[in-house]
């Protein structure tokens, strides 16, 4: 379903050759309208991919007809040349769809600092725009993987619209946004001002708390596109929420799918005396590489915990905080609390909880566990 | 030679019986004067370990005659009883010394949360203080270690002054302070405020610049004793130089030693605006899963660099940014630069430059690379 779960879409994924060794590697997603109001968030790092500054212009008008996603190259740190062809991709695309360059988002995901193989990707744009249909959502999400090991997609549907979306990303996940592409698309009838509200209200609490491994990648985007198809306009806060929980829902698969995980954690932070201390706290503790080595040797070591609050401006006490993990309070007011032998982690599913005593605030950050697995996947994956 | 290589120090490592394998776990310095002058630094984490928030306390007059330390237990997050213990533990020193508890230092380091067995410790002093000796410098540092695989010592003579001291720290090792337990000895003739200036001036680009697994300990701590007993009053700038020489020493034998590393990573920021913007790139560097994961697969993934050098808020154009590994550039002015298959990536010393190419300052801060072993150690570490 996808992208093209929602009325007024087409899509394709197809294998360009980007990719070595012959798997899907481009996906081409057009609104057929009414309307094309579009919205995108993307990645803070400054360090920015060619189609990242491209799509960020071009997203200026609020207004998007197509957008082309390949894997195989990021684009990233590849100078004038790279944004050229970033440039020519856009081109192409208007080309065989009859549209204007400016209609086009470009985004691209895969090492950075390799120039893409244009003699590869234009033709293959041709060849995605001969397979657009409304059942093609299914194969642009294959065709956006790169290190993951199965597509993403998820869908809501409410009174008469719905809210459809593909995203793809296994490493390099952290904030500002989780190291994604991710293409949402609704019929719902609404002008792009609206798309950014719900879509910034959604990201910020879902892809933004996804927090695999701290790294923060250059190629991040989230797009949403509304074609109108539907004819229903929903009040705000029922649009919104239904973009929230198609991103909680592909924020949740991109965690699953992390590289080399073994463990799923979620952090939940609560008491906290402001909603950013409690992400600060949270992401202290996802990102604490001792800590996500104790919880992939089922280690309940809530002295890493503590010690990854501790590194916080956050306002607590020591003496008081208290840390459950599986339910078991293990750490209490600062010290030794319940038996961490009653800590049954088995399962992949592992939750913490860091109780500040200074507030009423709480947030939510997902992590995995840190592993051999994610140790050789990531010192091979460019060799 | 360690602590005890100026003269008017002794000092004594034994094993308590604190760690369960039989093994060394109760070192005992003792400054014999004439002076008793001291400084020392602390971890700048919030949750700190009892021995932390004792050491802290007593050293505010400057003075210190003993310092007990042990492995086997960081008496970490173990609330008032632990408080107690390190109480108790400078107090048996004192008696046995026959000095007040108010001059004796306690150093802890192992797991975090759990109680120190008393009633192996306290009678371990006493054992301890009756093998105090000129010589028992090599035995103190062989009794602070955790998972060091080998003990760390330092010393560097002078016209008439020495400064020597003893390190521990494998893992938890990250700025503010890299995890470590250190002790200085000197017998250069100086008072506390000299030695204090020394001290942080040295620290702050040795062991600060430490960033193994950016992960901060609960029980850092440096002290630096003075005994006068050479008679010679170095001039600052010498001694400053001498201690800062030391530390460098200790720090890099800290990395050499760090959990599951098979590559030493030097990351040299130059040309940036401030030596805050440096600091902060290198650590950002430093700090890269990705990055860290790359050199151990002896993968020169510069695209890694510019990633972590783009979440920072130093000043930089990313056009403008170049990236030196091992001596090949990489990456010129933000793109791709010199052929990748020329970087020789066979030897544990591993030399990265990152040229922000926005002003004159400097920084360097040492790491490792990221391995299966780290995460074996680390996950198995409490089990």
């Amino acid at each position: 379903m996808s992208v093209t779960a929602a009325k007024g879409f087409q899509a394709a994924g197809i294998a360009a050759g980007i990719k070595e060794n012959g798997n899907p590697d481009l996906a081409l997603v057009v609104n057929t309208g009414p309307r094309r109001a579009a919205a995108g968030v993307f990645t803070s790092n400054r360090v920015k991919a060619a189609p990242v500054l491209w799509s960020e212009q071009v997203l200026k008008a609020g207004e998007l007809t197509a957008v082309v996603l390949n894997s195989g190259g990021a684009n990233a740190c590849t100078g004038p040349k790279g944004f050229q062809d970033t440039h020519a991709t856009a081109e192409k695309a208007a080309e065989v769809l009859d549209i204007g360059a400016g209609e086009v988002a470009v985004a691209s995901t895969g090492l950075i600092g390799v120039l893409l193989p244009m003699d590869k990707l234009l033709p293959g744009i041709e060849k995605a725009a001969r397979e657009l249909s409304e059942h093609g959502g299914e194969k642009a999400a294959i065709a956006i993987k790169t290190t993951d090991t199965v597509h993403k997609t998820s869908v809501v549907t409410r009174d008469g619209w719905t809210v459809g979306g593909m995203a793809k990303g296994a490493g390099m996940l952290a904030p500002g946004l989780a190291t994604m592409l991710v293409v949402l698309t609704t019929d719902a009838d609404l002008d792009s001002a609206t798309l950014d509200k719900a879509l910034r209200a959604a990201t910020r609490t879902t892809f933004d708390r996804v927090d695999s491994d701290g790294c923060m990648s250059t190629n991040d985007t989230v797009l949403l596109l509304a074609s109108g198809a539907s004819g229903v306009s929903p009040g705000y806060d029922a649009f919104a929420a239904a973009v929230r929980a198609v991103c909680d829902d592909l924020g949740q698969q991109l965690i699953r799918d992390a590289e080399g995980a073994s463990k799923d954690i979620r952090v939940e932070v609560i008491n906290a005396a402001t909603e950013d201390d409690a992400v600060e706290v949270g992401r202290s503790i996802a990102r604490n590489n001792l800590l996500k080595c104790a919880i992939h040797g089922e280690d309940p070591n809530w002295g890493r915990v503590l010690s990854a609050i501790g590194t916080t401006r956050a306002a607590f006490e020591p003496d008081r905080l208290n840390v459950a993990i599986n339910g078991v309070w293990v750490c209490k007011n600062g010290s030794v609390g319940e038996d961490r032998d009653k800590v049954d982690m088995r399962y992949r599913e592992v939750h913490i909880v860091a109780d500040l005593a200074a507030g009423a605030e709480t947030a939510t950050i997902w992590t995995n566990d840190l592993t051999a697995d994610y140790v050789h996947e990531n010192s091979a994956y460019s060799s």
